[in-house]
């Protein structure tokens, strides 16, 4: 069999298995997710066995620590997707959620009614966790996924995914064989060979690095539902309480400064900036971030840069303004007012999550009507941009793409609708 | 400047257009749509004039006369699109629309907002009346729209671009000039030039023959909502009211023959055929369709066909099952039951709009449930699905995908949304 026909026989069985997954009911789609948690706790030796070779494998090619970390699986981490798996089992059913209702002036009714998407197919990097969470996720929204974790992680996701469907069929005679299947090859012809398959696939996720959505986004011909980087930034208006100002930037840069949602560049009015800029820096020098600031925060800060030892200050480069560190570095500019501030973000930011602090309404409304970005906060961190913070449960990830999903995507985001339409013999005049 | 650089330029226009019409008010954006009615009406003789030589050279091309018809901008049409723009602006605003409120324990308010998608392309065909209704229904959706109509159009899409613009400018002067553009090159490059553009096209929507849609899928990296062929068909159950059957199956594919929503295929519960197939046959022969039988269905109608003179009934083959007619043909097919009704159309159909009749509400669900079109009907006739008859009000098409939007295509469906947050203070713990 060629690659492209293996693609071809996996997307089918995806397909079919999607049809089959519209038959199944909320509570026995729920019982397949409670024998998946289950299972994956009773076979977590086999699962660390294959996750050892994996990891030995990796050493053997040199991947980084931080690779090798994000490889693991340890008991924690087992325990975290059997809880995950739960989670999502004790969320409500997407599937026939009413949307929208009307009848129209001829007695025909039309319920817009949510749907399950389909065929999903995953493409994501090292962390075999995101096997069992994306399965599960799309399981219970009626989709039949289509894994294809990194080839790293191959024998971790291959044990995973015979988990998961021996554990739905244990639970269900009806669970098909093809609801969760993994691209079981490494090579990377297959991605634009199961992407071809516009009948067969409905959307494709990818989770990863810029350059792997790149690539995912050039070769597609199905729909593709980004989840890029988080270039996030923070505005401190004019009229901003300065106090929540410090607080905010700082939480919004610093309590997890590795994620998505964490904050790149912190904007400030130019009106506030010789007060507020020493403050806010000494807050964040405190926790050992670097700043890279424009001309002007740089002549306000030198002075208090010079006077603190450690303090780590530097100008920003032009590059700076659109890049996604996840690291403690901030960058800082000063702007004259809003508009300007709207401008920078849509300009260098990746459209994720974007706050203003202010006590001024108009520029608050302004704000968040002029930036194009999924979350736009008044007067909060951007660290609440998450499925579980927005009360979804559970999310496959942050979409920075406009359409079909924006922002955290959960079970509802991983739903498409149909129109039914309820007659007693309507024909068109 | 080559095609590229012009495609960009012409694109980042397009994105400060958009960006410029957030700060449009609804009544803002209904002055410029009544200004571009009225100067349609007003400049009709110099649309008309355009048209003329885009016709004349159409005819040396050798155009057909379907062709060189579907061209024409006459007095009914041009008045139809004044029309149409009026119709537009009198819809609600759809942006700012409130789709969803939470509060989140630690006091976070959501609201997830209706907001423009931003930058849409839309490619259509021979049709120019399109130029002005695409872009008035993007325009009061808040979008920026980049047209490419087809080359034979070409002189009467400049002028009525031109006019649009010229209107807008008039009614507000905070319309932006690339709030509506033209490809103006018929160079066919243009089109993958301008859907490689990310950062500054946010969707596109092909409307068009097969080839056209098929085209800009392989090319386009940004999003696509096809607006594919129509495929439809109606499943007669065992338990179908006859009489019912047969009216809906001869408005479905008679009322008009030529459009997206018109069914292809009839398909009949075996318990049933014998008794409706004759009495089914003879209302559809009576308006001339010519039936395309499986051999079952054949064998039940051969006689009646010999003893009508002029009743056209032939034999299926294979590839009839997934054409789209759009003429007096209609397929028929002897189905057992409404398991092989749903799998027939699932393989077969363009997941457009499908019906069942039956008096057996389980079928029905079924039915509703399992096929996977757009619109699915419960008995009604397909021929409803459409933005005037769905409520909508106008439409941009029909989309056969289902991500971003199924179905009718409104002005609702021409919004993305955001998540707007409120806080006062909220940091993540």
């Amino acid at each position: 069999m060629t690659l492209h026909e293996q693609m071809t026989e996996l997307a089918r069985r995806a397909r079919a298995a999607a049809q089959a997954l519209t038959r199944l009911a909320a509570e026995e789609k729920n019982r397949c997710l409670l024998a998946m948690a289950d299972r994956i706790e009773a076979e977590a030796d086999r699962i660390r066995r294959a996750n050892e070779e994996d990891l030995a494998e990796g050493e053997k090619a040199g991947l980084s620590k931080a690779l090798l970390d994000r490889l693991l699986l340890n008991e924690k981490r087992i325990a975290g997707m059997a809880r995950g798996l739960r989670e999502v089992a004790a969320l409500p059913d997407p599937v026939g959620r009413l949307i929208e209702e009307r009848t129209r002036p001829n007695g025909l009714r039309l319920r817009k009614t949510a749907v399950p998407i389909g065929v999903i197919v995953i493409i994501y990097e090292s962390r075999p966790n995101v096997t069992a969470d994306a399965a599960g996720l799309c399981f219970k929204a009626g989709n039949a996924t289509i894994l294809r974790g990194g080839k790293e992680a191959i024998r971790s996701n291959r044990v995973l995914t015979d988990i998961l469907v021996e554990a739905g069929k244990s639970a269900s005679p009806r669970f098909p064989e093809g609801a969760v299947q993994l691209v079981s090859t490494v090579d990377r012809a297959a991605i634009p060979a199961l992407l071809s398959l516009t009948d067969c696939v409905d959307l494709c996720i990818p989770r990863g690095g810029e350059g792997l959505i790149r690539a995912v986004t050039e070769c597609s011909r199905v729909p593709v539902i980004k989840h890029y980087k988080g270039v996030c930034m923070m505005y401190i208006d004019g009229k901003a309480d300065r106090e929540m100002g410090v607080r905010l930037a700082v939480n919004a840069k610093c309590q997890r400064p590795g994620v998505c949602n964490a904050i790149e560049t912190l904007l400030v009015d130019r009106a506030l900036a010789a007060e507020f800029l020493p403050q806010a820096a000494a807050a964040l020098w405190e926790r050992g971030v670097e700043l890279r600031a424009d001309a002007e925060a740089l002549a306000i800060l030198r002075a208090a840069a010079e006077r603190l030892p450690g303090a780590k200050l530097v100008p920003a480069r032009e590059q700076d303004w659109s890049n996604e560190y996840l690291d403690l570095i901030l960058n800082v500019k000063t702007v004259g007012g809003v508009d300007e501030a709207i401008a920078h973000i849509n300009r260098y930011g990746s459209h994720h999550s974007d706050a203003i602090v202010t006590r001024d309404e108009a520029a608050a409304q302004k704000f968040l009507n002029e930036v194009d970005s999924a979350a736009v906060y008044w007067n909060a961190s951007t660290r609440f941009t998450d499925g579980g913070e927005f009360g979804m449960g559970a999310e496959i990830g942050i979409s920075t793409d406009k359409i079909g999903a924006r922002g955290p995507m959960g079970l509802e985001e991983l739903t498409a609708y149909k129109w039914l339409c309820f007659g007693e013999g309507q024909e068109r005049a």
